[in-house]
């Protein structure tokens, strides 16, 4: 079986757009994607992998034996890439393994597969990224949403608990809630805003309830974790082992009905301020593609507490991060029509500084017997840095802070190219999330786009 | 096609032991299934329905063309029963209405398939329940908790908020939360102990928190509505149609680890507290069969609010509850060791008592364009009465109350036949719900069961 150093940063493909190197999909990347595929008149869903400004169609290699081991008589590998999404084979780290070594050979300039066939397959495997319909890269079933920014939760918290921001469990429990896996989209499915119940004003408590389209829609920037290896139920997955359960990365926007949430969220938490719409990118970045970008966990503060002995492992802590910038991009209605390019929000490498480790999450959230499944999505919660460029929602970004008097200041709103504003987001919007990572020595891999444009709600 | 009536309390089986009249599976009742069946050396999921002592194989039945119809020429509902359980033909209610008659008409003495192919597929197509391997009879890829039971609220409420016991939210928003698909198990499964987090005693904030296996197990009594026609994303579902949404009903235990729940739920509800396990009575008793029990939706106090338009629906107010007697039974080890009966917990009708109706419940989960699936499952939340033995888990029968000093006072054991005690479950304690409709001129319908019995935590 094959055997590259897959990150080797001389590696040039002979796909030319992989090459460029400010691309998000060198060689070295190889992110895992599902789309629509048409033959035999019918549309059916096939496994592909991002390079450069193409999608190479592995389902189709597959077909052409380019998976075919004699260590695999039974064709495993080839059947599991005939599957709809990657979830199956992505169960299987060490088969995993295999198809990113074989798909990169099959990608490089000096192993090319030879002969007549092999240029037709080149050519016939290939389609543009742009003409390409994604579909949901692995199956999430289950889909959960943590907290895990201690930049995010103390912002927030600010805002409706002025005493008491982090509660006393933050720095204990990894907090996280169920999210609702049936309306997690496709990056560049439009997201109809809300309506909902929105509650009376602060200052007066006794009024009745409205119900009407939501009047702060958010976004939020996050990254989403991709279970490759499950669980069995009643079997909780040690610390130790827990970074082996993690196929991937995405970008997730888990979009926020802010009027919505705020009325409905106590006593059981956030449920239709949320569960309208969720977009992830149509790429899992692949725990081996982000081998060079592993970081240390982050640092906690002095007098902070050790966490548990369940959450605790010396090389998570050593290197259980990741380095990624995360950006997020806003164009409007009106700087489209008026040629605009988008704008930039914010930016930032606070995924370092999680409080909580992936592995963390995952040994958490199996702590009490509960399974994961192969494809399950594990959202990070809004990932915010301290500074005021580095947060990852508009609820933080248009926060001013509480006056002397402890009320909050007038939310400062958003200042556009176009000349418009924003404190929350107008029908139109159309939110862009972005992820790479660089490191000297290696080549910048990138998360490609996460997007979804704001529709009007619904005709009452 | 067949038009009976369905309900006729006269219709006797020729499955004798459908016609006790104090049994759960009258041929009036056909709750949906899905089990084990072995054929060509394989095990397949069929699909069944229950009658009286016996499971009927309505995939066999399809097979032997029990279902063809002049005008379904496709074979869509043959092909439909197929299915490993009953979310895709349960998304077209004009079939299961179809599907219901002709299995009644195939089990009714007076109409009996002909000859000896049908006699032979008479006795193929039974098999004992109690040798019968129960499956998912829904696909349940998403699973809401709601929180609909005003006398469960009120009551927990005061024990973790005395001074706001129903929060100002409770009358106005069908509370809820999403719950853990993965993890639902089908009555009989074992359930596990989980371990998990529990804070510091009340009066040591500062302490740090534990880990270890939760010391507060609980089970929750509660009915689980099953969809059966889903929505679109982006389209909500109106409250007048909102009831045609609905496949049936089962009985749902949402085991709870009341320890972890109190040190984790805030601020995002719970989680790890519930997503151990949750259990299900292997039937769907349909919407049909549930024709004869509809009862007014809860008669709401005077000052109440009246319900925002998008939850108030004239006919809903009628006849949008259900009159169901539920049952929550605990039989111990040393109790099954001495041949002793379940003990009796709580028995009510306080279903009739929710504060919610399902079609409100539906209507609220789709306001905001959420798409509910075709088997996704909606359970109703604790559904307890106001009386003392009406209570539906641990934590509400053992409450004892507040003193003079505004302080808890001590919980009241539960006291059981073997002279044994309970706050909350022990190893080998098996929790049984059960549930019944009874009206005068129709045949009573049950539930059947929901058993799960507790095993001792993962060792460390």
């Amino acid at each position: 079986m094959p055997t590259n150093d897959t990150h080797d940063p001389t590696l040039r493909s002979w796909v030319e757009s992989a090459n460029d190197p400010a691309g998000d999909f060198p060689v070295q990347n190889l992110p895992l994607c599902a789309f629509e595929a048409e033959h035999d008149g019918h549309t059916h869903a096939h496994l592909g992998v991002r390079i450069g400004e193409s999608v190479l169609d592995v389902a189709m290699l597959a077909e052409a034996g380019w998976f075919d081991f004699e260590q695999d008589e039974e064709g495993i590998v080839p059947s599991l890439l005939h599957a709809e999404d990657w979830s199956m084979i992505g169960a299987v780290p060490q088969l995993m393994g295999v198809v990113r070594a074989r798909v990169q050979e099959f990608l490089l300039h000096d192993a090319p597969p030879g002969g007549q066939q092999g240029r037709r397959l080149r050519q016939k495997a290939l389609r543009p990224a742009s003409e390409t319909v994604f579909l949901h890269p692995a199956r999430m079933a289950d889909y959960t949403d943590f907290y895990a920014s201690i930049h995010h939760a103390s912002t927030v918290g600010s805002m409706f608990r002025p005493d008491n921001p982090l509660l006393p469990n933050y720095k204990h429990v990894p907090i996280g809630y169920h999210g609702r896996s049936s309306s997690i989209v496709v990056s560049g499915e439009p997201v109809r805003r809300p309506r909902g119940q929105q509650g009376p004003p602060d200052d007066k408590p006794g009024q009745p309830p409205t119900f009407g389209p939501c009047t702060m829609l958010d976004y939020e920037l996050e990254v989403g974790a991709v279970i490759g290896r499950g669980n069995n139920q009643g079997e909780p997955v040690g610390i130790a082992e827990a970074g082996q359960h993690l196929l991937g990365l995405c970008l997730v926007n888990d979009w926020s009905a802010r009027d919505i949430q705020k009325w409905e969220y106590q006593p059981l938490g956030p449920f239709l301020a949320k569960n309208f719409a969720t977009t992830i990118s149509p790429y899992i970045v692949t725990a081996d593609a982000l081998g060079p970008f592993r970081c240390p966990a982050f640092a906690r503060s002095a007098g902070d507490p050790t966490p548990l002995p369940y959450l605790l492992d010396e090389a998570d802590q050593r290197e259980g991060g990741f380095d990624i910038t995360l950006e997020a991009w806003l164009q409007t209605a009106q700087m489209r029509e008026r040629g605009m390019v988008p704008a930039l929000l914010s930016r930032s490498r606070a995924f370092r500084e999680m409080y909580w480790t992936i592995a963390q999450l995952i040994a958490h959230h199996t702590s009490n017997g509960c399974n994961l499944m192969p494809g399950d999505l594990l959202a990070s919660g809004t990932v915010s840095g301290p500074g005021a460029g580095e947060r990852g929602c508009l609820l933080e970004l248009t926060w001013a802070g509480r006056g002397p008097d402890g009320k909050p200041l007038p939310r400062k709103p958003i200042e556009l190219p176009s000349g418009e504003t924003r404190l929350f987001l107008q029908d139109g919007d159309e939110v862009i999330l972005r992820g790479h990572c660089e490191r000297e020595g290696f080549a910048r891999i990138g998360f490609g786009e996460c997007r979804g444009r704001v529709e009007p709600a619904a005709a009452e």
